[in-house]
């Protein structure tokens, strides 16, 4: 493979698009639209006003507004989870393979809804529409940088309740999300428990972030707080401190793989044949010199600070937020479909093992599908058509 | 545990001590010495003149010369395997349990060898003796900063065999190491297989570092190339990059770790009790807090750009390093015994079932004996007494 196209292969990879042939595609062209609400208060206590996020929708909701099923994104993605916004699109949303007429989120049977989240990173994306700390603070008329509240998953899901309430949407047929996704997901389930009848945690998060994955969270983090151009956080319309956040990219997506991935894209190859890495410090093997410029493209299309609300977000993850841990589970009614990635190294299984083991123990109706592979974290993008079937049969039980 | 303990803990973790009591500390009390070597041509072609390493010894090399075991050490280590300087040395060497008279690598039998590798870190010690981008560069009277020659393990273990030589020894009973101490053991058996009786890697790195660990590698170096202080390796006399190396420790000590070990020695506590990280950027985790402190404190221990060529020794890690990977094994006539750790998240078991499985295909007697525990790579230090009577048969076969 030359490293051309590994490196179209390898910024795919980070953005999260699957590259799949037009016939897979949800067959009718999506449109992103906006959902408003003039003030949101956080878990937090803090008011935001003139609250933004996009959404799109797949299928048709029934008169009774029970056939719905929602998508919240992971930790760069997007509402964008199936179909194209326009025929020439390059690739469709991440999880097409397994939406659309006949897939086992049958847009025939079923009304899907993905948003955007608060604080997405995509803001330059003309596609994404979020609000964060990016966003123009109405009573400075400046962007808000650090200043904006720090929010929640539960936040998230408080807004995406009250977007599905704008639809008429009355009962969710199911909540499932990847990574970031599947916490939304859990909080969705523990938040509106009459309304969520199924959760599908992809990759999952288990019910609230481990002190590892705090700590890991940290890491990313610290590449743009260490990059002077971060500067605060007060860097909109100067120089951007895309060094950070390439750096964080690079942590991102190691910890979103694993080692029989690496060993079969790069393995111990030079960056150029002719260049040992014994030899001068100008020198790279291929992996490196591959993630440093994937990273570096990916880095102008996030908004730094975005990350960090993003990551803390990830940080303060415990299903239903100000209740204790016991008690949030408690509230949980929906049957649960946990599909965890046999060899992830982010979320690893054992995380979902504990949550089951929690929520069997109190009744819960529990089942649990390992997607096989050596992807990492992200095979929970690109291997989920293994899951196919198994959602399929879920969300008639 | 309050902070004030647990940072001390960490701390100690982190430099790789082990708090032993003295009763189980080897008995007799270490000299540091010296070994010089007016010249080294490094596999590179790079000759480095005025070469000094440290090494310390425990027990008594018998007539023959036959009865000794060499022991490389991991990435922030030194030679300091066991025992103490001084009596009133706070804790022993880092394999202090299973080194001494009676234990499993007993100095009554074996005449045990440890040595500083070239580019050690701990520059800073008074204890440590290498050469590396901070020694003086006699051509310049200057230190070498990043016109150090490149090294790699097998560079580090000539010098080692050229001490050994020094000190009239003509067999090795064994060679033993943690992490990039396997990998110089591995490395002594295929550089010198008539001299290498038996290999002993912990915690192993395999035959080879993978792709995953060279990125892995890459992410640990670039808090130091980003940080302006760094000053492409040009600071020492100046103020130093100990931010970079803090961020990079912290990496590290991540790396080395298990969510198992997070879990239990921090939870999803706040740094202080009242201060949720839910209200403030200024608000932090337990375990953000604890690791930053610690690591800040590392930081200032070890040279910047040593770190930097350890790294690269580790990245361009194969047996035999210019040969073919299957070459670089065949040599190996060994025995070999590995002693991986089951909840390491750097140096995977799976590498060493693939060093197994070629060296078994070649005709070698190999044996694997697994670490129990959660605590991570780290496990091949703190339990590595599990493995001791193992290890004792093992160097009688």
């Amino acid at each position: 493979m030359r490293t051309g196209n590994r490196l179209a292969i390898i910024t795919a990879l980070i953005v999260g698009i699957i590259w799949s042939s037009l016939a897979w595609s949800y067959d009718e062209l999506v449109e992103k639209k906006t959902f408003t609400m003039p003030t949101y208060t956080t878990i937090g206590g803090k008011t935001i006003k003139n609250v933004k996020i996009g959404y799109e929708t797949y299928g048709r909701l029934n008169a009774a507004g029970t056939n719905a099923i929602f998508i919240p994104h992971y930790f760069t993605g997007t509402s964008h989870a199936a179909g194209k916004y326009a025929a020439t699109d390059p690739a469709p949303g991440y999880w097409d393979s397994i939406i659309g007429a006949g897939k086992p989120l049958d847009t025939d049977k079923y009304f899907i809804v993905s948003a955007d989240t608060l604080v997405n990173l995509n803001t330059k994306d003309p596609h994404v529409v979020t609000t964060g700390p990016a966003s123009i603070d109405p009573d400075t008329g400046k962007p808000y940088g650090m200043t904006f509240p720090i929010v929640t998953f539960r936040d998230m899901v408080n807004t995406q309740k009250a977007l599905c309430d704008s639809l008429g949407i009355h009962r969710l047929k199911a909540v499932m999300g990847a990574s970031g996704g599947s916490m939304q997901t859990m909080e969705w389930a523990a938040s509106y428990p009459e309304m969520v009848e199924r959760a599908i945690p992809v990759i999952p998060g288990g019910v609230e972030a481990s002190a590892y994955l705090v700590e890991t969270l940290n890491t990313w983090m610290a590449p743009i707080l260490n990059d002077p151009k971060w500067n605060k956080g007060d860097y909109y319309g100067k120089e951007e401190p895309v060094q950070g956040v390439a750096e964080s990219l690079k942590l991102i997506t190691m910890a979103s793989r694993h080692y029989g991935w690496a060993e079969k894209a790069f393995g111990r190859k030079f960056a150029a044949p002719d260049k040992n890495p014994l030899d001068s410090w100008d020198n790279a093997f291929a992996i490196e010199s591959v993630l440093d410029k994937a990273t570096a493209a990916g880095a102008k299309k996030y908004d730094a600070n975005s990350l960090l609300y993003t990551a803390r977000a990830n940080q303060l993850y415990r299903v239903h937020q100000d209740a204790t841990l016991e008690e949030g589970v408690k509230r949980i009614k929906a049957k649960v479909l946990f599909i965890p990635a046999k060899s992830d190294l982010l979320l690893f299984s054992d995380y979902s093992k504990k949550a089951m083991e929690m929520l069997s123990a109190q009744g819960n109706k529990v089942e649990y599908f390992e997607l096989q592979g050596d992807g990492g974290h992200l095979d929970g993008l690109f291997q989920i058509g293994q899951a196919g079937e198994v959602i399929r049969e879920f969300l008639t039980k």
